[in-house]
């Protein structure tokens, strides 16, 4: 038995971890629509001793540059800092780009001791990045700071609202441990994984292998469920550092409290999707095994006509059925069934919708999340895939998102 | 040597070959933006005499009623007649859908002549077709009519033009045939192939097996390499009639023909993609077989960001780059080029958009229509796709699409 309550301030209850984010003038105008006070642009997670790592990254062949970086560290290296800016993604920068981070933290190892820092980046593709303004970071940044919610907000990029979770475990011994994570990703959101930087902190007495196993599984259920617009980015990370300063471990409570951690990222990335008015889960069942039922539900996430349906909260079902039809899966319209919530909307002895279904239908579409499922009626394959519809913004913010 | 020359007035130049189009009240409002003529809503082509058939339809595994009701016919079979509807799919229908085909021929044998005669639909999936309506325009059509022009109209759905085409081909030995065609289709266009339908007619004296061949190689190299949005319908069909009634034939000239016609197509239907504001043609080289470079280049023409970019004409090449690595294909940042047109926009030698190359690369974005090319630098693989922008109209279109 274990008990996970939530903390407020993120990363600032994690023992021995510091955090604090300054602006060094590469985030120019305010985030998109946040209060003025967002407006660092480069922030640090520093741990007292030292951290094992596991990480799971982008499977986009063009790696950014930092992805590369931390791929240069021996297997099972430790660490005790971890650097990340917006506004510039140090992606398809060659070398030089690897080259660049290694003077930033040359210069930073003047200031405080670091073993095998961890760099992290986000913004836009192809440039190199002022490595003198980061730098000039080092002057200014709180190296004991417990600013958890600036971090937050520093890693921002079109993200509305920042994403920090913080979860107190406390095992049937008595013992407690924390586990905490900053997020940023709001498009470009593709399973396998999403647009997305994830940096998870714990003061758990964790072994690496777990860490190894139970990150892979927390972000298959999770970042990889989830889309927003199909496209996969150079950069996406999901970092976790673990320092064991609480001495407390038990490999059940701390996977619980992982998968809540992770699943609940995911669902505010989405909620956060580039435009989105709503959060809709695609579960495909009855499909002939797992990987038909996957295919389906992706396919589902990502159509932009079941997203602009969803936008117009129309109760189309046909988009839904055509989808799945040309997901190259096995499927019959006689053993198909379609339900949004618990509403049956199609099956082949009830086709058309009537005016009362309909209604209803418009009623379950309204919400801000709601479940649509296909039962394909053919074996126990299951899946389920969170996407968010498609607005008139979603195009605003990815037209002008450069300018 | 041969001679092509385009003429107008489509299907009505072709030997043998009639058409007409009615309201029946299924379109209750004129068609989108094209003047109050375009209230249509069935369409007929008949042929005095019988007609050999070829037919390449959509892969989706739920194909409309009519689809289904043309695999019925034994392999081989002549036609003379072939009736359109617009604004009901009669997708997702069942058996029942069929069986409502067969009365509507039914009907119509007692008017006229018909030898297994052929249906086509589009429009929204789901509902059975009103049966009655569409029988009430039997009373109504001129069976002997030239109207090549209301046909194509009566058959678009979210259409801003309508898509109509003649070719007359004169040979070394001064006999001439004609190929025409109307089609409809500008969204849920995939690959494999667009949500289309597109009706072609001749009067040359192609045999059979030229007929399957040359209609498959040239929607290979038309209508499936285009996409709108990356929806695979359930009604795409090209269907091919042709009543030899010229005598003319030459090989050769029907294939050049033929897959001008089927490109015409394919890149009108492009211009008039929902809400697109521009077409582009994606080509991928250097790839390391054909394949790799027909995946980049298809996940290219659908990406939603670099649709957006493109509306937003911003030659942000990172979003280029990062598809292409997304696409699971073997590639390198050290030895892709991207070029706009004619200008290098990456390669690694030069990575960064300097000021001039930015001026120029997006007056050549500001163009109705360019190419972007990117070379992988690694093998001999080829393909080139073509798509175009995604604006508010999109998803103003699609999000309103049904009420």
């Amino acid at each position: 038995m274990f008990q996970i309550i939530s903390l407020k301030n993120g990363i600032d209850n994690v023992q021995g971890f510091f955090t604090d984010s300054v602006n060094v003038g590469m985030r120019t105008n305010p985030a998109n629509s946040g209060p003025s006070d967002i407006d660092g642009d480069v922030a640090f997670i520093r741990s007292e001793s030292l951290c094992d790592v596991s990480a799971v990254f982008t499977k986009n062949r063009f790696q950014a540059a930092p992805i590369k970086h931390f791929g240069r560290y021996k297997k099972d290296f430790q660490t005790n800092f971890l650097l990340v800016n917006a506004k510039n993604a140090n992606a398809m920068t060659g070398e030089a780009g690897i080259e660049d981070i290694n003077e930033i933290f040359k210069s930073l190892s003047s200031k405080i001791a670091i073993t095998n820092p961890i760099m992290s980046s986000t913004g836009v593709i192809g440039y190199k990045l002022p490595k003198e303004k980061i730098i000039s970071a080092f002057e200014r940044f709180d190296f004991n700071g417990k600013n958890s919610h600036k971090a937050a907000r520093a890693i921002m990029t079109t993200d509305r609202f920042a994403k920090e979770i913080c979860f107190k475990v406390t095992l049937e011994n008595g013992e407690s441990f924390h586990i905490a994570a900053i997020a940023k990703g709001a498009g470009m959101i593709n399973p396998a994984m999403a647009t997305m930087l994830c940096f998870i902190v714990t003061d758990a007495a964790i072994p690496k292998n777990d860490m190894d196993a139970l990150l892979q599984e927390a972000t298959a259920d999770s970042f990889n469920k989830i889309s927003v617009d199909g496209d996969t980015s150079t950069n996406d990370s999901a970092i976790l550092l673990a320092n064991k300063a609480s001495g407390a471990y038990d490999r059940d409570a701390f996977k619980e409290a992982l998968k809540k951690i992770t699943f609940e990222l995911a669902m505010m990335i989405l909620r956060d999707g580039e435009g989105a008015t709503k959060v809709v889960a695609f579960e495909v069942m009855g499909a002939k095994d797992n990987a038909q039922a996957q295919k389906a539900a992706l396919n589902l996430s990502n159509s932009l006509l079941v997203k602009t349906a969803l936008f117009g909260e129309d109760p189309n079902w046909g988009r839904i059925a055509s989808t799945i039809g040309a997901s190259e899966i096995e499927c019959d319209e006689e053993k198909l069934s379609i339900y949004y919530d618990d509403l049956l909307i199609y099956s082949s002895t009830q086709r058309e919708l009537d005016k009362q279904r309909e209604e209803q239908a418009y009623k379950i579409m309204k919400q801000e999340s709601f479940k649509i499922t296909c039962n394909l009626g053919i074996g126990n394959g299951n899946y389920t895939a969170y996407g968010c519809d498609l607005s008139y913004d979603y195009v605003k913010i990815n037209a002008e998102y450069r300018t």
